[in-house]
């Protein structure tokens, strides 16, 4: 079994990363591209063994904890089967 | 409209930052966590004007050569309506 978390910065939180990137890809000869905001992504293997009720709940807790800062940040969970 | 395009090391590549993530989350009583790969996740607006029928081979093109980087990395590109 698989999860995949993805952090983003929330749409409040000036992300200038992103403004980077696209100003370059419109310098680039991009001008279609309006806007871009960066985040991160972590895609994560579970052991086989692991209780199926109780990995959502985990899952959760880790994005919340380790993997994204709440203040700035927000984070999404999937679970792939 | 709107486009998603996720980057990852290819799976041949190490990634001792996942690698470092997960030996963390065990440290921290997640043994259920069996490995832990990072990677890049852009969220990219597109101009309303901007040609339909392009965009998807535009868009493969940016991730390819500005976003990615092929020799380490492999890119998902997702076009959200």
């Amino acid at each position: 079994m698989k999860a995949h978390v993805y952090v983003t910065l929330k749409k409040t939180v000036l992300d200038p990363q992103g403004a980077t990137v696209a100003r370059a890809l419109n310098g680039m000869g991009h001008p279609e591209i309006a806007a871009v905001r960066q985040g991160k992504f972590f895609e994560i293997e579970i052991a086989p063994g692991a209780s199926q009720a109780s990995i959502a709940a985990t899952l959760d807790q880790i994005a919340a904890d380790v993997l994204s800062n709440p203040v700035i940040e927000e984070y999404r969970v999937e679970i792939v089967p």
